[in-house]
Order: structure tokens, then C-alpha cells, then sequence
């Protein structure tokens, strides 16, 4: 068994905050003994969250914190002002090395703008793309950039190639990674000016395994391992994916329930089709990293239940077994030790 | 009853040519009476696919075109040099007024290319955009710029927020068709550089109903009516609308294909489901048009068939009869006659 790694938790950020972000915490200690969680918020709300369940109390601890950023709130104001709320108490600690990851359902703008300015950016690295897994019918692809830091420059897609690269070798086991760029066609001469201008540089490159355009309609396909795009782009595509899902399961669920034969059709069919509905289910796959950092910080999604919770703190643990910021620093940084 | 209206449609153009296209067109003189049609292609084939049917006669034309473009070729150079191609040919017709529309389902370039070259721009619009319309859980929703045109400025924009209000209008028969700019968040300040600089242009415009940024997660739901974006977000956000729908009813039936149980409750389940399944199938609605040209030109799916070939066909005469190019040119251009 390895060494323990500790996770500090936001235990005040999303929509479900703090009940099913302390049950995910709880959760996730009661899979692993190799994990220490910190839950970082206003201390009476976590104790009283955590009264509810036996757990094994030395992989528990509590950094109390004061504030909470809304979701709402202008991001970097946020961060600037209140320097007791449970994001910033919680990166402070990552920085510190207190912690060896943050994990947060809260305010995406605070915790990419926070991950930046408080944990910083490994030296060489120009930008700190969010990458989420997203399902395919093969398993999953790593889509990067769909961070906030939009209008990205070609030597920006570049790194993020080859930090996904990195992330989905060594945290996935994927041998060889494939990656391709977004675009609106098969051809290279196809896309948009930036596309055009990196399609070659991404060629060039000897330590990906880059295998040329991808067109949206051939994602859910699975084909890929890395899919490198722009931000705007990628959070286009991440949220048209969450967002189409979920229409289309609904959409499918309302034809089951609108006739008595098929009612009873439904009841028999379910058992089988949730099982396979679940592999399409991004809350599966834990939650986006924000790579290129000096430490790691990990986004979950705002709904996130304690599953989803659970599976990023896990997460956490090979990514930072697999020392992901090293190899990055080591391969694509200015060549120097992570602090 | 109305005048009859003459489309050209390009037998030689898309996956399933010429048996399909002759179909559609036949499928589409069969059920209107003030549609004529003119095949446009190689003269034996379109011959032999119409012996298949019966159809009035006078309802069908036959021009012939030699040569045939392919979707691989680059469309610009493929446009100067195959005069005698289908599309070339067809477009002609278009420009010359001998037919009031055109319908391809070849290759997207070069009817793009050739739209704005052969058929023109109507005066005082800088970019023809192609504007399908995706199935939503409310019914449709016109996507605009689906196109070829990519790194689009905030004037293009502007101006498909308009045409497209006018097609939602005008051709959909929806009142005050709302209007949103695709985001990565709700609020004003987000978005890429396009995006902010196209914001307050289309909330001080006073001729469309703007109702602010929508989320690609919002999109399926139909709450909006026009959705204006860049044609490489706009082309990203079709595709995987396509991919991702086709693979998820794809997955849904393995699911329900993996046991006995599920098998039997299939067959209970599947008339309603396939009913349900059908609003999301966006061969129904069409082709996509491609707007502020002097004449109209529609392009469908490559793989479409006959079913819609036929309502591409069906669509021209609601656009044609409702003279879209004239309450562009009235609204948007620089106030000229359209030729």
C-alpha cells in the first residue's frame, strides 16, 4: 500500500453543498485507507454532517473557514476579497503543501481563477486547461481546454496536447494516447484560422501520438483519446454533451411512460438499459482537473451527489502517485522541479 | 391555391444519388400539385431511376449536366472548372430565373462556394450563412451559422440574428422569435472576444427580440428560436448534436437488445419510443438554407433520403411564397430591389 495522500475538500461549494459533498468525503474514506480528507468550511455545518455517519475519524479533519463564494460571484473579486472562504482557506493549503489536491463542486470561475493565482502555474506552463473524461461509446476521451481562459493562442493547444497526453497515459493506463484537434472537417487545410495555424505544430510534435482532425459528429464514437479545442469551443461541446444527454434520456423516458404496453415494455426493459445508460453518465467519471498546475485542483460538477464527490478524491490519488506534475514539468515545463 | 414554384434539385449530389434524389423529388410532386421540379444531372441515369415511378409528368423536368462533383474535391477550383456539373448547372438556373430554388445534397463547399459566387449575395449582406434547424424538446430551433465561413465578425452576426428572425418568423410562423448568442455563461461580461464585442450590438437592436447568451447545456430544450454563433461553434454544435443523438439511441438499443427480458419489453416499448425518437430526427425538417443569397439555395444531408429530399423540396415553397430574400433585402440590406 502507498503512502496516504491527503485531500482537502470544499465542503461549502455546489449545489448540494455541504450534505452530499461531507457524505462523498465520508465515502471516500470508507473505500480507501490511503486517503486523508481535510473538509474546509464553516465547522458546525461539517460536524453536523459528519455526526450522521461511522467512519474511521483519524482520515477526517477539519480546517474551519469563514466565507463562501456564491456561484454568482465575479470570480477574481472573489478571490481577491474573501480570503477566508473555503476555496481559498483550501487552495492555501494545496500551495502549503498541507494537501496534495483540492477537489470542489463551488463557483468554476473561482476555483480555475484561485488554482492560478494560489497554487500557480508549473514554470513554462503558458496555461492551465480544464480537462473533464467524458463518456464515449468506447470508454472515455479527455477533453481539452473547457476552462474560462477562452481565445487561446496555437503554443497554448500545443501544451494542452501534451499535458492530456500525460494525464490519460499515466492516470488512465492508455498506451500511446491518440490525439486529435476539433474541427469542421477531415482535411487539414479545413478550420478555423487557429486551427490551421496549430493542425502543423501538432504534427510536428515527436511525444504525441497525434492522429489528425476530429469533426464533432465522431467524438461520441470514442475513436480518440485526447480531443484538444480552444475553451469556448470546449465548453461548448462539454455542455451540448451533459445537456443533449440528458434531453434525450428524458425525451426517451417520456416515449416509454406514454402508452400502457409500453409502460409494461419499460418495466421489463429498465433493469438492462439503466446499466447501459450509466456508462454514458458523466457523474461516473469524477471530476475535470486543471493541469499545469503546481499542485492538483480538481472541479467537480456543480450538481455533483456524493458519488461523484467520492470518485474525485479517489482520483486524486493516482493522479498524484503518478507525480502527473512532474512528468509535466519534466516534458513540457521550463525544465525545472515542481516546488 | 399559389403559383407553382420551380425547384432544382441536384440528382447527382449526396451519398444515396441519383435512386434517392429522383425519389424525394418524385415523393415531392406526388403530394403537391403547384411544385414543379427540375433533375439536374446525367441524363440516362435520372431517366432511369424516374421509369420507376408514376408521377405527373409535367411536374418533372429533366437538365442535363455532365459532370459530377465530389464532396472530396476542393470546392472553390471545383466550381471554376466543372461547368457542366450539377450543381454549376442547377445554380445557373437559380441565377438566370428559371428556377426559384435549389436543393443539394452534395458536397457542402461547393454548394456554399457556388451559392455565393454563381447566385450572388443580396446587396449590403456580407456573409451567407446556413442555417439548419436541430430538433429541440419544444420542436425546432434555427441554428445560425452553420456554414463554411469561419472567424466571423460581430457585424456577420448581427446580420444572422436578423435573417434568422426573419425565416423563424416568416417561414416558421413564429411570432416575435426569440433570439440568443451562444455563451459559455448567462452572464453579459463572459464569452470570447467575438461574443462580448457582439453582445450590446444585438441588445440595442431594436428590429429582433434578443433575450441575452444561452448555454450550449440550454440548447435542447428549445426555449430559444434563433441561435446565432460563429459557423465553427455553429458547425461543432450541429455535428455533435448529430453524432451524439445517433449514438445515444444507438446505445439505447444495445441496452435494450442484452436480455431476454429487455428484448421482450423492446417490442412492448418500441412503437411508442420510435414515435418520440422521430421528433429528434433531423431529416424531418429539411434541408438547411443558405440565407442572403439572391435566390434560394438549400442543402441537405449527404446521407439524406428520400423523405428529405422531399421536404427540402416541400420547404422552398413556403420560403419562396413568404419572398424571404425580399424582407432581407428590405430589413437587413442595403434597401435595393432583389434581382
Amino acid at each position: 500500500m502507498s503512502d496516504t495522500k491527503i485531500v482537502a475538500v470544499d465542503a461549502m461549494g455546489g449545489d448540494n453543498a455541504p450534505g452530499e459533498i461531507v457524505k462523498g468525503a465520508v465515502e471516500a474514506v470508507q473505500t480507501r485507507d490511503d486517503i486523508k480528507v481535510i473538509l474546509v468550511g464553516l465547522q458546525d455545518k461539517i460536524e453536523q454532517e459528519l455526526e450522521k455517519y461511522t467512519y474511521p475519524k483519524a482520515q477526517v479533519e477539519i480546517v474551519p473557514a469563514t466565507e463562501v463564494i456564491e456561484t454568482a460571484e465575479p470570480p477574481v473579486l472573489a478571490i481577491r476579497k474573501k480570503k477566508d472562504s473555503s476555496i481559498v482557506v483550501a487552495l492555501k493549503l494545496v500551495k502549503e503543501g498541507k494537501a496534495d489536491a483540492f477537489v470542489s463542486a463551488g463557483s468554476s470561475g473561482a476555483v480555475l481563477v484561485g488554482g492560478q493565482v494560489i497554487v500557480g502555474k508549473i514554470k513554462g506552463i503558458e496555461r492551465a486547461p480544464l480537462a473533464p473524461l467524458i463518456p464515449t461509446k468506447k470508454g472515455v476521451s479527455l477533453l481539452i481546454d473547457c476552462g474560462a481562459n477562452v481565445d487561446a493562442r496555437s503554443s497554448h493547444l500545443v501544451q494542452f496536447a501534451k499535458m492530456g497526453s500525460i494525464y490519460m497515459e499515466h492516470v488512465l493506463g492508455v498506451e500511446k494516447p491518440k490525439v486529435a484537434i476539433v474541427n469542421i472537417g477531415a482535411e487539414e487545410e479545413k478550420g478555423n484560422a487557429l486551427v490551421k495555424e496549430t493542425y502543423p505544430l501538432l504534427k510536428e510534435c515527436k511525444d504525441i501520438n497525434f492522429v489528425g482532425s476530429i469533426e464533432a459528429r465522431d467524438i461520441p464514437n470514442g475513436d480518440v483519446d485526447v480531443i484538444v479545442c480552444e475553451a469556448f469551443v470546449g465548453n461548448v461541446i462539454l455542455k451540448l454533451y451533459e445537456g443533449l444527454s440528458s434531453t434525450l434520456i428524458g425525451v426517451i423516458k417520456t416515449g416509454l411512460m406514454s402508452t400502457l404496453k409500453s409502460k409494461i415494455g419499460a418495466a421489463l426493459a429498465l433493469p438492462s438499459l439503466k446499466k447501459t445508460l450509466k456508462s454514458f453518465d458523466a457523474s461516473e467519471y469524477g471530476g475535470a482537473p486543471l493541469l499545469g498546475l503546481k499542485g492538483l485542483v480538481v472541479k467537480t460538477h456543480g450538481s455533483a451527489k456524493s458519488k461523484e464527490v467520492k470518485n474525485s478524491i479517489i482520483q486524486c490519488v493516482t493522479f498524484t502517485e503518478q507525480r502527473i506534475n512532474h512528468k509535466i514539468q519534466q516534458n513540457i515545463g521550463a525544465d525545472q522541479e515542481v516546488e
